[in-house]
């Protein structure tokens, strides 16, 4: 049933990049205003078995985008608005690459649509909370994960020469769904008719000109005589709207550079463990240590090496290499070492800066990556022994684990705490804190905890809910080996479904709804037959033979 | 990848049932509590090749169960409170029959699942809707499906004997997920804390006595000496909450008794034609004819051939005759035939007597129908013609399409009509209206239609919004034909997942994510080779060997 494509790359995939050596996009700036501009190449494929043609793309032109997205953030303040468009000629974007997805294994596939989906959110995100505006200035053909990507934009322009279109061909060519949000957006963000978008989503050269405009897929047309033009005006329009400061210099984000090796990826904050006897990586995230600055400036003095960036850039990192590289490690242990009163003090900096734009970017960027590992299919067990900090932001980690084992040993502190960033700035993609997620049944008690200055010792903990179980010293040991081991041993298929709908209860966001309904259908399409089957639709394309399918409903 | 079993059975399947012929459930009356008790067949299964042992059950078992809820509904108005329970010794519910799972299609299964979702969600719908409460009384051990049903009551009563536990086993003993909204009702509906809802879906034996309670998995637990008249007491208490009439006549539901051909499906007010060479299905909906009944004693005296009653009761049938028995005719093209006026003044009556008991019922049977259209797998698109009665309450038919062609015809009269029934009272399971749903990006102008007393011609319609397109008489034929059968060529899987997605814009309710959320990953899942492969969960079940995992995860 998999297709050809092998599980993981035959070279592990690495996610840093530096603008200078970008192969697919051009970053400028221009006072306020950048400009991302994809110039795909197309020998430039992370495999060699494809061709990236028409601006198609693959993963690593993704980790670009994302990569641009993200600098422009932390080293560009000054920057307010980022126009995304195209150098090459009468072509924005053909979408992901089609030959990509075909010799791709299943796993690839999906996980390949789920790293996509985050750095389009990742630019919803920055629109919402950065005073960043997005541009999508589509000066030709935009197609597919094309227009997801301008969909992914505040604003949609579109040149109106007579030929370029927006589409979203996947259903009509291809017999698989949109992969990145798509059909979403379209009810959903852009909120076009279900009866236009039924008609657009089947039709594969898409719609342009006016009827395009009319439909809501764009949000202007203009000559292409005019087009250059329009796009800086509206640029600039956008850039009076932001709150971003003017004068203020960036953060350079440098390489992470991880110590990799078959059993371990070594950072400086963070380290990962692999079992794979056992399909267990133990990641271990060490709080912060020596004295920490107190201000924005002492923030930006130390750079990218302040410990709250540091530490989740890290484990960002590491938690994108577990997904691709690293496929068949299905539990995640996580574990924290270091000084809960330190680890809180961090929190209080940043709680009492957060409207400074460098501390927002920070916060922002640890809600993204929690959301990063609410979002990794596998199971995540939080261990919480003495000597560990599972205190305000890192306690996020505690909650975010399918469950938390805390130990209970009188002889040993062990205790959790609480802050202000447990109550509001790291929301998960329902819209909710994780506590609230937590106590959807008991809400009243979320208000409680949160008020509650005193950590919490593993009795305290237990009664309060914010721990699963808290074992004494005498049964830890064989109530987390016997729990691994037991979660180790079940389908791995079925413990992705269940995780996916027991992580985000209470109400659906469009993000959610990306993730949950959309990504799941996909999923699903994404291994039948009359998609990768050897007559399927995502088979035949580009061949001579066209799709044979099973026509019976489903 | 299918399985073994046939995408259709051997015999279509049959939806009618009356109380008298039950096979698997024996309903008593007492007052104003009905019982339900599960006393299941083992060799009463619609395939010879499984048993029903221990309270499982297959297809057969639950139509008898949504058919039991549906006559307490309109026969047994006195009725305020059901209990739920079982005739078997220490048995409530082993859940879905696995060997029944194992030899359906996954066509089958998904079905399968959609319709025993719709039974729950039925249950739910009373209990919100028509002043009956549910009380599940698990008398014995309960699991899988089996609590899942538990789950769509109100009150969940377990018996603590020592040994009946709840439990949702799928996940560990079978691979795959709950099928029947268990997950999303665990940590939405009783809003279990996620951890323990993890623990919980992943423990087969599952939870009994007063950790069930404290978990929040059933709502007391009573030894099996007071059971019984805890139940009573439980039921007695609800039922004094209710609106339902003490003192009424119900209306008694006859054999619908369609005739059935390889060609076609003709009842009364409907009819269906089967276009096999194109996969089209032709469905027609005859509007009232004849004087109508004005008041709900005129309506309980014309009894179940009232006509929105008769008319909905039968497309309700046509509907799930077409998901099971007819899997390839893919694309549903409905029409109406009769007169806009005469549909609007049937309408006029629903909403004049909306608080009387009846006419309740009836409207939400409306609503449930035109959900079960909404849900059901085929591409629909509405053609418009003259003659037609798109009106009020069967102008949601147009809306619940993926598509509508009005036909603009200078010569020939054609007209479309709002009524207040477009205003609220046949809610989509988004909790929207369809027109709130189509107008998610003008809210503004749902008010304004509705304010429009006159019809809508095709100009007026098209301009409103209310159509797709309204092609002349020289272009109707040859658009029509191409746009279904461009329809008809595309995948059916692409074409379900894209459907799904675009037909339920705006906000998700637990229905919602039940629909979609939850059915995908559960779609996904039982297509994996993890479950229903040689070496699956699903397929090993029950012999001697242990079901091998390909331990990568997705």
């Amino acid at each position: 049933m998999e297709t050809a494509g092998p599980a993981a790359p035959p070279t592990p995939v690495d996610f840093e990049r530096t603008p200078e050596a970008y192969q697919h996009w051009r970053l400028s700036f221009d006072g306020p205003v950048a400009t991302l501009a994809m110039d795909v190449q197309e020998d430039g494929g992370l495999r060699p078995d494809y061709r990236l043609k028409l601006n198609s793309y693959d993963l690593g032109v993704d980790i670009e985008l994302a990569d641009a997205v993200q600098r422009i953030r932390f080293e560009h303040p000054e920057i307010r608005t980022v126009v995304i468009t195209s150098l090459k000629e009468r072509v924005f974007c053909a979408g992901a690459n089609i030959f990509m997805l075909r010799g791709s294994s299943h796993a690839w596939k999906v996980n390949f649509c789920k790293f996509t989906n985050e750095t389009r959110l990742a630019i919803e995100d920055a629109s919402a909370h950065s005073g960043l505006r997005f541009i999508a200035a589509l000066n030709g053909i935009c197609a597919g994960g094309g227009y997801e990507l301008a969909l992914a934009c505040d604003e949609i322009l579109l040149v109106d020469d007579g030929n370029s279109a927006v589409s979203l061909p996947e259903t009509p060519l291809l017999g698989v769904l949109p992969g990145t949000g798509g059909l979403t957006r379209v009810v959903d963000k852009r909120k076009v008719r279900r009866d236009l978008a039924d008609v657009f989503s089947t039709v594969a050269e898409g719609i342009k000109g006016r009827r395009a405009v009319e439909w809501r897929l764009v949000d202007a047309v203009h000559p292409t005589s005019q087009f250059k033009e329009k796009v800086a005006q509206r640029a600039s329009a956008l850039a009076s709207l932001s709150d971003r400061p003017a004068k203020e210099s960036g953060l350079l984000l440098k390489p992470l550079s991880p110590g990799i090796s078959d059993s371990a990826m070594v950072y400086s904050t963070v380290r990962v463990d692999f079992d794979r006897r056992a399909r267990v990586a133990t990641v271990i995230v060490t709080g912060p240590e020596g004295p920490q600055p107190s201000t924005p400036a002492g923030i930006l003095a130390r750079g990218d090496q302040y410990w709250p960036l540091r530490a989740f850039r890290e484990l960002d990192d590491a938690l994108l290499r577990l997904r691709f590289n690293e496929p068949t490690l299905g539990t995640l242990i996580v574990k924290t070492h270091g000084d809960v009163a330190g680890t809180l003090a961090v929190d209080a900096v940043l709680l009492a800066h957060q409207r400074h734009w460098l501390v927002r970017e920070i916060a922002h960027f640890i809600k993204r990556t929690l959301k990063r590992l609410d979002l990794t299919s596998r199971s995540v067990f939080a261990l919480i022994e003495p000597d560990s900090c599972f205190a305000g932001t890192l306690f996020e980690l505690a909650l975010a684990a399918d469950r938390s084992y805390m130990l209970d040993d009188p002889d040993r502190a062990n205790t959790i705490a609480l802050s202000g960033m447990n109550g509001g700035p790291l929301r998960m993609s329902n819209g909710l804190t994780r506590l609230e997620t937590r106590f959807l049944g008991t809400p009243g008690v979320v208000a409680e905890l949160l008020e509650e200055a005193a950590p919490f010792d593993p009795a305290a903990a237990l009664d309060a809910g914010l721990v699963s179980f808290a074992p004494d010293e005498l049964d830890w040991d064989d109530e987390v080996r016997l729990a691994v081991e037991a979660r180790a041993a079940l389908s791995p298929d079925a413990l992705t479904g269940m995780e996916a709908n027991l992580r985000f209860a209470g109400p659906e966001t469009m993000e959610t709804k990306i993730f949950g309904r959309l990504t799941a259908w996909q999923n699903w399409i994404f291994v039948r037959p009359n998609a990768v089957g050897e007559k399927g639709a995502l088979t035949s394309y580009g061949s001579q033979s066209r799709p044979e399918f099973d026509f019976g409903r489903t």
